[in-house]
């Protein structure tokens, strides 16, 4: 997508600092990173959000991810795609966040406002998505 | 493995909400949801970090997150995958989160602790990574 600064990236029309590439995959290192070695990957196709992306694009994504996790030696890290400005994403082209959490200042901080469970509502979810699978 | 919880909901040891099954991959609802449809993919091998599973085990995993993605419904939504206790991994088997964030107080919450850019240093990173790649 001509406006899309990843597409951009990808084209080699912006510099990045590459990691690895591929006929489908591209990582390059976050430059505005939460600790040294957080990368992204992103398929080499145009699309906000994870459902957009065929799945073809989507099989080498981790073992990508997994291949930077040992390069930078992190002992400790996440794995983040963000879908919807909502849920935290900045750009909108799909991209794996591969942040290495060094201590608890460095890195993704993370919130986790769990909710009380439901067992009879999650069954009736369960085959509610199942359905829809 | 004998004490994995996760290898226990695989084996059919313990219940679970499945959402998917395939010869090297499991969905199921989380119990303690972040959000209504809050759901997990694990690779049906045993492996604490993603660094530990095989690449055959990661490739499905990304395609079944879209799927679930779509049949919950969630237009808004984080794929997250923890590694390390210090990176809030609860369960040491390898599991992607796929958390629908459907408004500012439910699913997840994230904290961004942005670092200061320093070109030269990313440079030199990326070419040590990408010797290690």
């Amino acid at each position: 997508m001509a406006t899309c600064i990843f597409c951009k990236i990808i084209k080699g029309e912006i510099p990045s600092f590459k990691l690895f590439e591929s006929d489908k995959t591209l990582a390059f290192l976050d430059i505005q990173p939460l600790s040294q070695g957080h990368a992204l990957v992103i398929p080499k196709t145009h699309g906000e959000k994870l459902a957009d992306i065929p799945d073809d694009y989507l099989t080498e994504i981790l073992p990508v991810a997994k291949k930077l996790a040992i390069a930078t030696g992190a002992n400790e890290y996440n794995i983040l795609q963000n879908n919807g400005r909502g849920a935290h994403q900045e750009v909108p082209h799909v991209h794996f966040h591969m942040i290495p959490k060094p201590n608890v200042h460095e890195g993704l901080g993370i919130s986790w406002p769990a909710q009380k469970s439901d067992m009879d509502k999650l069954k009736a979810l369960a085959e509610e998505i199942k359905s829809k699978m």
